[in-house]
């Protein structure tokens, strides 16, 4: 089956910013056969992109699907992880519960043009089963953490939990399942090093917070004279199997010993501000090549799935943190949202750029939209102009997922009325919960 | 003609902050006449608002309409105002192209659920004219500048413009026009007294730049051993009457002098950030009771007219800076885009919260968008998970000018098509212009 691409501006957001006006691409099945002006080969079906932007897929290196139901509860909760997060979670979260939110996550991801997700939470079982129904490439993470959770009566349940889910979901061909310690401080030294062997047992990923809360950073001077980053590499537990998500607190040493081992950074820069937390030192990461993806956190914390209000925020946040307008061009926000996203998870070869042989995850936004006129450069059309709501078709390996803004293979009101109803008892509970904070 | 608007979440806004989950609102032609649970008079017309959240129109503090064919062009460019806008500007705009800008400005703004706007530019009476037409709540604002410009082949011509444009407007119902000198540091101190004369005179309204840029700042050190404020203080140009945009260096010596002579200031959160500026220091000057409203600022600075992404970018940015997430919960952030900028412009008798006797300004945001559930907290989904794409219906003094995301008294696409016509030749010389920098 061949579809033509048609009538679009692409961007190819491969290495030389290659960009065709008025582009055409063709793929086949899943892979990109063409890309350019015009294509030459025969086809089966055509889309007419009237004249929107054609991009790569976009790639949220660090979310928590299953906390769907905690969206908009309590936001400027101090200390709110360890005051009724981490107790909700305990009592309230449910496999079903996981299932439903997750499946209505990623149809908010998809409707926002993200392709491709890192998740960990718990029940990480049912993340996969509702990614592989829903289509998308995902990476789902089983949390590890020291004290029982809603998924053990033990603590450290998770790694037991991986041992059965991993091999289960490893061979899928768009599912890679992980390991996901919670943090550098919910972990101690010896389950943080079980895990890792686990990850790299069966060569998976291993994704954890990091250099994330002021807490954590005086836990670790005062333990270990050192800082998270310096502790992990200490005892080899950073390789470039592995995504350290935030890295807000972490200095110039820090970034080199993340580079020399070939680390990835997930940055979170929304729910990092939001939770008055700080600015990840992203100029300085970047200087030393290393790879960085963007990454929403979880519907509690970053509270949209979606990278656009991201880019925005990032664009403008960082040009003010290194007072230089001219710092971080529109392009390569762009860039963090698709290729260097693919490259901090090493899947650069299949996604991330629209190139030959490159697996078919794209999106195309409309430009038709008020606030996306005039349309001199559309980078900065996708960084400071457009929003989420405007995303019209997305395709994840070769099938069409979103059309007309609309999904194509389930009913968005179906999944959110199946998360109504699964998650009415934890609703209530949990506001009642917040109140009393 | 009386309209009753149910099924709808309230947020008045007043001072109190009273909520009405599924409440009613009667207006009658341009006055709210009742509020609450449920309204008891009769009407002649209904307005199901399907479960949206009913808030009042936002208030746009600061910004530059005619500007849209700026928009995107050169957003990384170093020094832009001095290197390519103010060239530019001299010898491109039109009146024609000023008033097509505005329309298509007022437009997105409209369709964002901007009520009121506070502009500064070129051929002000052009914009004055598009609001009459446009409906809506307007200050409009000549700008007068120590340099020749679009609409005057003399420096400082803005001064007799004024003259004839501030009578010609002044007892409009909805228009308030005002004097704009462009900076402190565009204006000797000469012709900012005669400014603030003629603002005087006609009792109108008083706004230029102040505190937004680092020469600026420095100028001033160097010329007056003074900041900008101290400046504007001294010279006796700080009143009730002035509106100062942006404030980003100003210290707390300053914020003290802005309060005790009664003055405003409109934060351009994105604007500043966006060109690696700075942060205005929100806390302290709302620590003391400063009027502070929102600005977008012009379309080529802001990128888009809308006070969504800036509520998300104030939360965020405001807790990190303050290192608080306790600080700037939703409700704040929301009364800075209605009540705040209402008092800022000194408009908060007639418009700025929903409540028996004001205008009837409002807005109904949708609530069935995939990022909008669960919703916990009404202030929250505004202020985190809501885009401009939900404003659903815009009422401006009791005529509705949005319905169903769609203007009813113009066409987006005769109003884009306008201004496509009158911009073309200065987009393909901007274009050029840009790329030599």
């Amino acid at each position: 089956m061949k579809t033509l691409i048609k009538n679009v501006t692409i961007l190819t957001m491969n290495e030389q910013l290659d960009m065709y006006q008025q582009g055409e691409m063709l793929i086949e099945d899943d892979t990109i056969i063409e890309i350019g002006k015009t294509c030459s080969g025969t086809y089966d079906q055509c889309i007419d992109g009237h004249q929107g932007i054609l991009l790569p897929g976009m790639i949220n290196t660090h979310t928590h699907l299953g906390m769907i139901p905690f969206r908009g509860l309590g936001d400027d909760c101090p200390d709110r992880l360890r005051r009724f997060l981490f107790p909700l979670e305990s009592k309230c979260m449910t496999p079903e519960l996981v299932y439903h939110s997750s499946r209505y996550a990623m149809a908010e991801m998809l409707l926002s043009g993200i392709t491709t997700f890192m998740d960990m939470y718990y029940f990480e079982n049912e993340v996969a089963k509702a990614a592989d129904e829903m289509k998308m490439r995902a990476f789902v993470g089983e949390t590890i953490v020291d004290f029982p959770s809603c998924d053990s009566d033990q603590a450290y349940g998770g790694l037991d939990y991986c041992q059965w889910f991993i091999p289960k979901w490893k061979n899928h061909p768009l599912i890679t399942p992980f390991v996901a310690p919670h943090a550098t401080n919910t972990n101690d030294l010896k389950h943080l090093q079980l895990a890792s062997q686990l990850a790299q047992k069966y060569d998976v990923p291993f994704s954890l917070h990091a250099s994330e809360l002021d807490y954590e950073m005086d836990y670790f001077q005062k333990e270990y004279q050192m800082t998270p980053t310096e502790f992990l590499n200490h005892y080899h537990l950073l390789n470039k199997n592995v995504v350290l998500a935030h890295c807000i607190h972490i200095n110039d040493h820090d970034i080199d010993l993340i580079k020399e081992n070939g680390a990835s950074v997930a940055h979170c820069l929304v729910s990092n501000l939001k939770a008055g937390k700080g600015v990840m030192p992203l100029k300085q990461l970047l200087e030393k090549d290393v790879f960085v993806g963007l990454g929403t956190d979880g519907p509690s914390s970053g509270n949209t799935l979606e990278l656009f209000s991201m880019m925005k925020m990032i664009a403008c946040v960082h040009k003010t943190v290194n007072h230089d307008r001219n710092a971080f061009p529109c392009q390569d926000i762009v860039s963090l949202a698709t290729l260097q996203g693919a490259k901090a998870l090493h899947i650069d070869h299949l996604v991330g750029s629209l190139e030959i042989g490159k697996r078919a995850d794209f999106i195309i936004v409309d430009t038709d939209s008020v606030s996306m006129y005039p349309l001199y450069d559309p980078y900065s059309a996708l960084v400071y102009s457009a929003n989420a709501g405007l995303v019209n078709t997305v395709f994840v390996n070769g099938e069409c997922l979103v059309k007309d803004k609309t999904l194509q293979k389930v009913s968005l009101e179906e999944l959110k009325q199946n998360l109504q109803q699964d998650s009415s008892t934890f609703s209530k509970q949990a506001l009642e919960y917040v109140k009393g904070l």
